[in-house]
């Protein structure tokens, strides 16, 4: 049970976090065409966010789909991910209204990366509950995909300061490699059942 | 248990949406009836979502209960098509204020024709999932419903550019057409459980 | 499952509704207890739509427990029930700005009472697939206290024009009648289960 | 059923008022880092609250897990205890914006000292249903943990008026009591299974 309300409660964050955003998208003034122009980067913006928040929705979903055991700890590693994810409406808008500039780029890669890293200790909690031996631990034994988007998000923040563009295109990048779903642990599912 | 968080997700966002467009009618300024005047087109356009949206949560209910296997791929048509209906709060909202113009009215049609093509990729997903022989496949063979709403959809976006009026009773006319929610699955349903 | 979904679906809505009316709650310009003081209308109204919300969802969770089967039917009367809810945080917001006028104590009554009708609709769709000789048919059988709220909103809506903290006290008059769970079904539910 | 529902519903609202939260996190008007250090002290309330509202929804969590009944009382217990976490957010935002000022300092604190008495009616109401000898009860049995936090939200709501920082400090002083979740009936349950 504890493990399913645990579900229950992130999809519910995650699920307003990817809604809320869209209320940033405010009307425009005018009703012409060239009205809905200057919230293209807001767009943009917000479906690379939807997507971020997408993968985490189903990265999140296989990785408790592979967990067994449900503790006090991960209770907790799993409100610090859910926290850092919370920020991102917030770095969406913020880099949607100065889409060229370079603090905004930065930190929006800052938020991504510090996301990434609460991933990665929600992940090791859940394992060292689990087992070395556990299911989760063997499908993610060298995580090489997560170490990967560290980097590229550490070097979009350096990046930002030189051409946000570049940065933005690490940031789409990433996406790219995780809109991939995280087939390790989904196929050790097919042949071995979590519970 | 992967359909059931799939659908407790997608409940969830369905619901913030339904919702959140209640934000947009903002409280008159002042406390005469006539002070509600101006939001009647708002409150038309709210009511006109509010059924496509509840059109959208009967109609994917229907299509996941009649699901078998949920992959990868069904996930990600799924945030697909939330994608597309997120964005029908903001829709409603410019649509509302600008009730008479031909460009809201023509995106809002826009946003309506793309959420019934991601409706309509979602379901053949499913359906290359499940087999030619499923539930599903068999209960939504021909998909004449889905093809006409296709067509208003388009007609209605051209016809915003005419008469807008005219785009806004086309609308009206295919929430009409779904209001009647899909009998195809639910008399299968009752003659062959799903699972 | 479709009794599930809809009520989780249900709850999804109905938490909004009571937790986004606190978004209205704006904070005070200045930092004094006396700042606060322009906030307390709003503060009352938000607490009265808060026992409202929570009496429906208290209400909707005892029918729905002693619900049999759901058709298309309870499903489009359920989202109509939830439509006239999604009204509530907006009327609270106009009430709570403007306590003493007429129009918006009105209204708010007027959005009661259809809640209250869509509510009554929603008892006897379920009913007519259920059967009279089901659970709840039997519990609610005179629903006197629906009849006596629909009466007393009624009542209130005229006597806004009269004196608006009369057609409050009413407000709080049929909350209090309800304040006390539908011990009918409650009680029926222990000699007898739903299902 | 009753129970699970209820859990759901606590779950949808305190995630949705986590989330809301960071709606109040306004976007900075300029694009530089310094255009960020007006947002410090809201960020820091946000985490303030995020934390609380974490450790509400951990303990609500194991609450109800070692609940067996659930009463009408139960019911509105529960809500009650909501009502007064929804207003966090809306304290969070004034002491965000005044967070040198006593009154908001203060008055958030009430807010929390009121939480705890909510959370503490609802832990009654809970073993009065279950009995005395309940896994509950004697899991909170003497209830240390709630007193001191109440006699220290008291003093901080005092200090307030002396200095803001000092309470702010008791008000991190408790979360910290708190964020070891509630071993007393996590070890209970461990020996003895809850149903």
């Amino acid at each position: 049970m504890t493990k399913q309300r645990l579900e229950a409660f992130s999809d519910g964050v995650i699920a307003i976090l990817i809604t809320i955003m869209v209320l940033e998208l405010h009307e425009p003034h005018g009703a012409e065409l060239a009205d809905l122009r200057p919230l293209l980067p807001k767009l943009l913006s917000y479906i690379l966010s939807f997507i971020y928040l997408g993968i985490y929705w189903n990265n999140h979903h296989h990785m408790l789909h592979a967990t067994r055991h449900v503790s006090g700890g991960v209770l907790w590693a799993n409100l610090h991910l859910l926290f850092w994810l919370s920020l991102v409406p917030f770095m969406t808008s913020w880099v949607g209204e100065n889409h060229a500039a370079a603090w905004p780029t930065a930190i929006y890669g800052i938020v991504l990366f510090f996301s990434a890293v609460a991933y990665t200790i929600l992940q090791t909690v859940i394992i060292r509950v689990d087992g070395n031996e556990s299911l989760l631990a063997r499908a993610v034994a060298s995580d090489r995909k997560g170490k990967i988007s560290l980097l590229l998000y550490a070097a979009a923040v350096g990046l930002s300061f030189v051409q946000p563009w570049i940065a933005d295109l690490l940031y789409v990048a990433v996406a790219m490699i995780w809109l991939v779903p995280d087939r390790r642990i989904e196929s050790r599912l097919q042949t071995q059942p979590a519970d």
